[in-house]
């Protein structure tokens, strides 16, 4: 078929858009829905289509955690073959094995994470509710999680990880960030926290904050140049509330802050500051009767 | 094997993140699916693999509302057992029959938001096109449902029904908001509305807007009161545009007002009110000129 | 069965909200199914469970494209007989070739649009990271294809499609938006592009960024009018942070300017510009200590 030729053609001539030349990537397909079991994993019966008993639970457990492993340590291999074309399968074992193994820990942290929502947020009537339709668990589950594979140097699988919470929660948050405990973000849509961002204990934002960079360094060629320090540090017990942009990678909210919404921040505060916009600059105006005494139906911008 | 071993151990040590002790809640999956049924019975033929004929229709509504219903009450047995340990499956049954009851009148009032969509949005081209396509209808859909059940007091599955629209739109409107007719959300993405909104008739809303909530109460043990009215009434006939956060329980936005983009607003407006910022606090700075007489290549921020 | 009974009931006496007429229209779940196997052919070995070899790859794609071209053309054979109700499978077919037929080109540009993403983001370390992981390249890739469409007078699939990208990425582009070359959304989530946008080459929008239109033309009767120039044109070498709302048929965003973050526009700026707030309309507060000399523990908005 012409054009099945065609696109053929395409494929041969087009280089980056192809995966075709035997380079085994990590499937993005595979690693969402790993992402899918480790939140099984992580909170047994609240992914679940039918309840787990406590007398079933140990089998199942293990059941679960054996295949998820396998599948696990086969994308695992692949991430680290892109680097080091000598890797080996035990060598991701090891990598997988310390990945499971700091599991239990990472539990103890999420459980600050879900207490600080229930905390946070009025509309929260208990742990379980949260645990089970709060978007915020699944985003901060998983980035902690891609965050442990950050630190060992995984290629490629964390951010495949995070941007699977981010099509799933509407949360972007780099698997580079660090985060402290007790860590809520209530609704979460729009958020986004750059790579090298770091957010202490206590902190919770709003949907629609960002935690950016500025505009980046160049080199002489006119490249941008990658890495750095480029996002901002948010001390303990911070709110930022929603819509707001604090950019740089040198600017600081000091502890015990609270940014008010909608607020473009590219300067440090020093700790236990409120920032927000003047309110005079809200112009507020209401309508006038027109000439004829009639009143106008509506007002347009 | 060892892993298996400490992650058990976690589940032991580590409460509130794990569904095994007997408590039969709501399953977020199954929820989840009857959600997207519910949109085939609201909407027949536009939630669908193949066309459905007239001819077809009763039968088919009564095979797939049968199904439904006995999956649904299953899930209403266990969110009411979660309150009273002797609920029967007959009230289960009652409370369920009501639901499906009251969805015929809800149809009516979901065709003034879809006629409002078409209305107020210039790239509509017809009734089909909104109903197949716009995010806001799935969202007003199901928070309208989620509200019947939140009146009847039924646990989580409100919740868990409006987490799975704003997961699939980016909408995020609590079950408990009171909304009347001909409602629109245009685009959608980021709208956030909180559990004690009040909005009025003929209200549209583009992306990113926020009717929130302002600072929480605390108890003197330094805990948030959970409840009160904590989020803004907004009247009829108001249009808010994109990305503008709205917060406080006393807010009210007057009948017949127009908030502009990106305003932080936490002050009532009266009727026939037009609220943006001003203009002059927009900085536009045009390049200058290097000394040497060459233009600047770019601004960074 | 009495519910049976009165949603039925419902169905005969509420239009618009039944497709069981006989009016075939396109189906949501098919097309989405559809755009999902488009991006398996614009990015081989990217969306797949299992990697691709070189030496299966034509077979693959003859298998591919076969079997989704006619699943194709059966749409677009539905959508095109809504306008024309003697529209054939022969016309629908041409329609049909003539979009397979301009992928080719399309991944040229869709390759100009990974490169941009590569440059723009210090975060992205290489260009599989960004086909297999950035929502931006989901996004442009249906956006692009869409457009073909909607330029080819398709009714209803170029919408279904755009909305799809837009639950799985939360970037709204309308598919009758121009957008030129190597485009880069970093993010993404949040953005909104009209149908009547004009946008350059090299131009980078961050997340939440609106480009929109301001209030609508009414006829006598008080309907808005459909159509129209509505929506800004942005020219080469833009680039606007993140949340800003540009709005405005008449808008022009003048070639290598820079507009910050929050920022709400509705009028042009010549090129080479810089857009922002002045900083002094933020007000920074710190905490003053109290009367007793104990500092105040927290602030509240």
């Amino acid at each position: 078929m012409e054009i099945v030729e065609k696109i053929l053609k395409s494929y041969e001539e087009i280089g980056g858009l192809s995966n075709t030349d035997g380079v085994n990537l990590p499937s993005k397909l595979v690693v969402g829905s790993i992402c899918a079991d480790l939140l099984q994993i992580l909170f047994p019966g609240f992914h679940d289509l039918e309840p787990i008993s406590k007398e079933s639970l140990p089998a199942m457990t293990q059941q679960r955690l054996t295949r998820l492993m396998e599948r696990f340590e086969e994308q695992i291999l692949r991430s680290l073959t892109l680097e080091d074309s000598a890797c080996t399968a035990k060598k991701a074992a090891r990598v997988s094995g310390e990945f499971f193994g700091a599991l239990p820990d990472l539990r103890r942290t999420l459980k600050t994470d879900v207490v600080a929502a229930y905390e946070g947020d009025p509309a929260a009537v208990g742990l379980s509710e949260i645990v089970l339709s709060y978007p915020c668990v699944v985003a901060i589950a998983i980035q902690r999680m891609a965050h442990l594979l950050y630190l060992a140097r995984v290629p490629l699988i964390p951010r495949i990880m995070t941007e699977w919470a981010h099509a799933e929660t509407g949360v972007d948050i780099h698997p580079g960030a660090t985060i402290g405990e007790s860590f809520f973000i209530d609704h979460g849509t729009g958020v986004v926290i750059g790579e090298t961002c770091e957010i202490g204990n206590r902190v919770k934002l709003y949907h629609g904050v960002t935690l950016g960079a500025r505009s980046f360094a160049k080199d002489e060629q006119g490249h941008i140049v990658k890495g750095g320090k480029r996002h901002p540090k948010v001390e303990d017990d911070v709110t930022i509330y929603p819509n707001s942009t604090i950019l740089g990678g040198e600017t600081v909210i000091g502890a015990n802050s609270t940014i008010g919404a909608n607020v473009f921040l590219m300067a440090s505060v020093p700790p236990d500051s409120l920032v927000t916009y003047e309110e005079k600059q809200l112009r507020i105006v209401s309508k006038r009767p027109r000439p004829n005494g009639q009143e106008a139906l509506e007002w347009s911008i």
